[in-house]
């Protein structure tokens, strides 16, 4: 027997007919003997009209009304699952976010979790009692629900997971699982079996938007077990685990592309102490977050080009905020949208040398110009022209063994 | 300055563009120096949708889990209706039934109210904060959501006035008042400017459908003042009060009728001792309202026809009930859904002889006959053939004095 929590997005309940298969994939693991905690979303559609209500009601809108409100969605979906359930001869019943308590701070709209109680759940667990709760919200000390911020739900489930100490957090969504690369683009992508959390993080900040980045960081911080599967089919989904549990590491284990950056270069920065402190203090303070950056100094060691990319969406914001700041000079801002993020990500980095290289010499050989490089440890990152970025994926995953077998 | 309760039904915050006008109504009550506390219905459809679902969910459903779906509704409008509110600069919060707390049993579905802790509230309210209470939801003493049933949030703003000790209980409604008689029906019926609970408990019941009848209940055993009003015009609605501040009663102050009637004879029936019980004991524990009751001995005193009146819907509920109690013995069981119950109500009547035959002569007098006669102390009701209701209505109103003025 094994106590596991699942979690079903938006599209998987977004219906009665698309609820009743979810509760035919909860009876299979309580027939399994499985106790059953369900986190729910909101039926697709439902929280995108909660919240054009809430800012045609008021645009500065108080982030407290706005949890009251759009946080309704789930509690319909959960109360529509536990029926069905029932209805299927399943004992059942839903939870509200104030009735487990689920516990978090009063940072409405996009709270942080500070505890748990599931002594009331592990009793009705125990009793054979699937628990449904409604993701995405909580109750702050001031008795208000919060809500945890857009795809909290994930972060709900992995958290529940956590708390009820379960074997494992399995996250139902539209795709069947983490893959090499976007199976849009590169149709020779293979799924993962498993992954690493650090591997996942890095796919899920990069635009592989499978999992939540937060419920990546909570789901490893307290090494809960995610399996991510597709609530479509009856395939095997991606194991999200531990490095120790992954006996044959790949060097790489896929390549990511992040469309939605935009560079800024400033021109002719006048290279003091303390310029990017300048430069870059205004533009966090104003929550702008800053990805690359690159730096070179002109011969005369006077000026300097200062490169970094930005939210693509943030570009005008950037520009505005560093003309107000009155200190830093340059000759130049220049602004380029048309640039994708490229990354090639793989724990199996760390004891192997040369993949930098590898992937530098794959895309100079299908001439493609790399403007921006940035590393981590698991994780080499590269800034090129939109154009390219289907073939730079394409080649990065043949480079780099990705392939599947093809006939 | 007064504490005053408002309370606007369904139609009156079908969309964002009414709740911006109920706004502006609430405003003009805090412009006046009130503290107010405001009950809002779901927007119109909104519940339809919602139990529509439940029911497709399963049939049998968990009344908790009913009310779990069910009261989102509600929430959704109070932070909406609060949030407009913030943004006209009034400063509002919402609560919800669990937040108040606004306690009730755990009969899910018809939950009774029992007890309403409005400390914080009133804390609110004094520091001029308007307070927007979701209407129809309490929690149950096991932290479940209840619901009030049907129309439940009339009996909240009620209940809610009774407990925060309001000046007056404002019931905003898509009629203008409380007319003497449907003025779809009668062109010369006049709004009431007053009228006591029990006439308004009368015409509740007898299908003047303006105020739930619960609602009226408490706010007699509470002595709350209660006005309904339109929230689609400016004009002054009708207030609820007690018999003593109605300086010049009316003998008549009403005409009502009852469409959903239907009449029940059983013919022959053996006139045994405890016959009556019999009949109405189980009937009454299948939950039929029986109303109106005739009985007639024949010569011999061995038998009597027995007849009652029922909602229309029960009829054949009514006559399998009483098919399976083995103990009556009757001839015959004939129903006639082609009735309309007629009432003539006022408190006058209790200091006035004669309303009964003026009554009856009225409608000798247009051919109709009279098939059931019931009264009570205010009230005098008879059972007439459907296609007569409009006549009789009409000729009522006008022997009764009740016709405006016309030129």
């Amino acid at each position: 027997m094994s106590r596991i929590v699942m979690k079903f997005g938006g599209t998987s309940v977004a219906n009665l007919d698309r609820i009743r298969a979810v509760a035919k994939r909860i009876k299979r693991e309580t027939d399994a003997g499985n106790q059953v905690a369900v986190v729910v979303s909101a039926m697709a559609g439902t929280t995108d009209q909660l919240i054009r209500w809430v800012e045609e009601a008021s645009p500065l809108h108080d982030a407290r009304e706005y949890d009251a409100v759009v946080s309704s969605g789930e509690q319909v979906t959960a109360g529509l699952l536990a029926l069905v359930l029932q209805n299927m001869g399943i004992s059942a019943r839903s939870w509200l976010g104030w009735q487990v308590p689920f516990r978090t701070n009063t940072v409405h709209g996009s709270a942080r979790i500070e505890d748990i109680d599931t002594t009331r759940m592990i009793e009705r667990l125990e009793d054979d009692i699937v628990c449904v709760m409604a993701g995405f919200q909580g109750i702050s000390g001031d008795n208000r629900i919060t809500t945890l911020g857009r795809g909290g739900s994930d972060t709900s489930a992995v958290a529940l997971a956590a708390a009820l100490n379960a074997d494992r957090c399995d996250i139902y969504t539209d795709v069947e699982g983490v893959y090499t690369a976007d199976p849009r683009i590169v149709s020779a992508a293979r799924k993962l079996d498993k992954i690493t959390y650090e591997e996942m993080l890095e796919m899920a900040s990069l635009g592989a938007k499978v999992l939540q980045t937060r419920s990546v960081i909570m789901a490893m911080n307290h090494g809960v077990r995610v399996q991510v599967l597709s609530s479509f089919t009856d395939k095997a989904g991606t194991l999200v685990v531990d490095e120790d549990e992954i006996v044959e590491k790949q060097v790489v284990s896929g390549i990511a592309y992040a469309k939605e950056e935009a560079k800024i270069t400033l021109v002719g920065v006048e290279n003091t102490p303390g310029i990017a402190g300048e430069i870059f203090g205004p533009l966090a303070k104003g929550n702008i977050n800053v990805d690359m950056i690159i730096q070179n100094i002109s011969e005369d060691g006077k000026q300097t080009d200062l490169t970094f990319t930005v939210p693509e969406n943030d570009v005008d914001k950037a520009a505005a905020i560093l003309k107000a700041t009155g200190h830093v000079k340059y000759a130049k801002l220049m602004s380029d949208r048309d640039v994708v993020k490229i990354s090639v990500i793989g724990v199996g980095m760390r004891s192997h040398a040369g993949v930098a290289a590898r992937m530098f010499e794959t895309l100079a050989a299908k001439g493609i110009n790399i403007q921006v490089i940035s590393t981590s440890e698991i994780k080499i990152s590269v800034l090129i022209r939109a154009e390219y970025y289907e073939l730079a994926v394409r080649a990065l995953h043949t480079t780099f063994g990705l392939d599947t077998d093809q006939e």
